[in-house]
């Protein structure tokens, strides 16, 4: 698998990047994964070693200032997959993006592949496919990546012993990936409701058979769940911690931003003094489950997104082309502001730019 | 105050130190702080900027090995101010340590001025006063400085206003500070009852009139206080972070050890992605605030504490001399480790050592 760790720009991207230059880059160092001997599991260039993901690495591509998207033929034309953020690119909260059905149809007609990902993970890849179907979307549960299920996959990547147990910070979404892949766990909402006792001398008893501590949004966090966690993972020898995403902000309504699963990350990390390895974006995980799945070159995938540092920075870690839309969180403004270190290939204000912006159109 | 942030160790302390050379060093640095042309309060070298303690600077004498006490009467004879961490130091939990009432009526005796620090912000000075009169100790309120007294005791320095709110995620000993000090505040253990409602479009209405949020450990911590917190932080203009500590541990009961305050910061720095300004231990706000309003040199201090990271960098940050104590977290084969890179200036298994460590025994 290691030869598969160093990737060069292919040629066919050159004349959509005028300003690239090909380029050499270690998807391991990018990653924070290490390379390993490990050859279980499915996935068998990840290993245990958690991920630093606090100063992402910057890829040469992403110092070199964002396109604006003129030729959407000629950009579809270049990949096989398309992998799409949910949240701000196919929807805004409960509502539907404009002109998003028409996009994906045409791209499906074109033969292109179509995932989608999201660093939620409250609801299961079913609950996700119940949520496309609403919006009168057609998408199989197949195409869907949600880290609830990127948790449960990275498990499974480990061969992670079924006679183990996983403690679950975070909501439903997580417990029924667990659960359709076969593994023990507790933990999840029901503990919301604990409380730890107040008199002298009172332990908590924690279970010695967890051996990964697994954290995403909880909307029900306390510190019953702080602690039930904390032991396992100091106290279980070789207990994994694993998080979800440590986005900053989530999306439960569309009235304000919400404390995201950054929090309940924070909160372990503050009390473990470890770092997560994190399943969601922008770590790879997903991105190579998805390449080893689909047999997918990663510079036949365009990653679109509106969140310059998960989405845009997953793609670029994986090696993919990047297409941001401004019909989520980040403004041209944001994009174009001397702060902003990470650059997408591309930019345009919605995915379906790519109905209007045809090679005659230019 | 300027020229009082470049401190020379005394020549006093060079026999005791055999290992050290006079050093410089700036506290400006060591501790975080920005110095400032801020003149309005008592500790006008306080400024506002968020202290970074993730990597806290060492100090030459952080780097020398530490030396077993031999001399106490040297050691105290070279002081005039002795700072007692608590837990570890003088109580365990709900047991006082061995020999501590005799050794701290030795101290008074040669009359020198004693003061408890501690790191827990669950009570105030008067409640923890109770809890060493229940203990047999001769403590008055004055000389302890716990965590939830420095934020009261910080907001003061800074001239926080009067017509601004404190939201506080934490325990009552803050909100009993706060009203001390005379500042209006809103959340502590009553918002632990609160939830977040689920219904669509929902939006959760935040008081714009508070400038700081202050953040302490919180056993009725929940994603209510989260969002609220982050609210706060990331939409009043100008709204202080400020947290008590960051300690990973704390001791509800001495049972076992529990995720401490670091987790309650934590999850603010996961959602608002800002460091927060820290007010207790190892930042130097307590130190400074004790120097000016006692007149002391902090030269003329000794630090005595059973945490390397926490009360043996408070005391070298601010320029003391440190005594490290085995009679709490830290074991000699700890201080030892390689690995470790804070050394005290001496270690001795437990403070009622000076008792009995005379320049006679040597």
């Amino acid at each position: 698998m290691l030869n598969r760790a160093v990737v060069v720009a292919s040629s066919s991207s050159v004349s959509l990047l005028p300003n690239s230059k090909p380029f050499f880059f270690s998807v391991k160092n990018l990653s924070g994964f290490r390379s390993s001997s490990f050859s279980g599991g499915f996935i068998r260039r990840i290993s245990r070693t958690p991920l630093r993901m606090t100063t992402p690495n910057l890829t040469p591509r992403a110092m070199a200032a964002a396109q604006q998207l003129q030729n959407a033929d000629q950009l579809i034309d270049s990949v096989e997959t398309f992998i799409f953020d949910c949240d701000g690119v196919i929807w805004k909260g409960d509502k539907l993006i404009e002109g998003v059905p028409e996009t994906l149809d045409m791209l499906r007609a074109k033969g292109k592949r179509l995932v989608f990902v999201t660093n939620n993970s409250t609801k299961s890849r079913k609950q996700y496919g119940k949520k496309f179907e609403t919006l009168g979307l057609n998408v199989n549960e197949e195409e869907i990546f949600a880290s609830s299920f990127a948790a449960a996959a990275y498990l499974q990547s480990i061969n992670f012993p079924k006679d183990k147990k996983v403690y679950v910070i975070g909501e439903e979404g997580i417990l029924k990936e667990l659960d359709l892949a076969g593994f023990q766990y507790l933990g999840g909402p029901d503990d919301g409701k604990r409380q730890i006792e107040l008199k002298p001398g009172f332990l908590m008893e924690h279970d010695n058979d967890v051996g990964a501590v697994v954290v995403g949004f909880d909307r029900y966090f306390n510190y019953y769940k702080i602690q039930y966690g904390t032991l396992c993972i100091r106290e279980n020898p070789g207990c994994l911690f694993i998080a979800t995403n440590r986005d900053a902000v989530t999306h439960l309504t569309d009235a304000q931003e919400w404390a995201g699963g950054g929090s309940m990350v924070g909160a372990l990390v503050g009390s473990c003094q470890r770092e997560p390895l994190v399943v969601g974006k922008p770590s790879t995980f997903m991105m190579d489950y998805l390449a080893d799945k689909f047999g997918i070159e990663k510079s036949q995938i365009c990653m679109v997104g509106d969140r310059l540092d998960t989405d845009i920075l997953f793609g670029q870690n994986g090696g993919c082309k990047t297409l941001l839309v401004l019909s989520g969180v980040t403004s041209i403004s944001m994009l174009e502001s001397p702060d902003n270190k990470i650059q997408p290939d591309f930019y345009t204000s919605k995915i379906s730019d790519f109905l209007s912006l045809k090679a005659a159109n230019v």
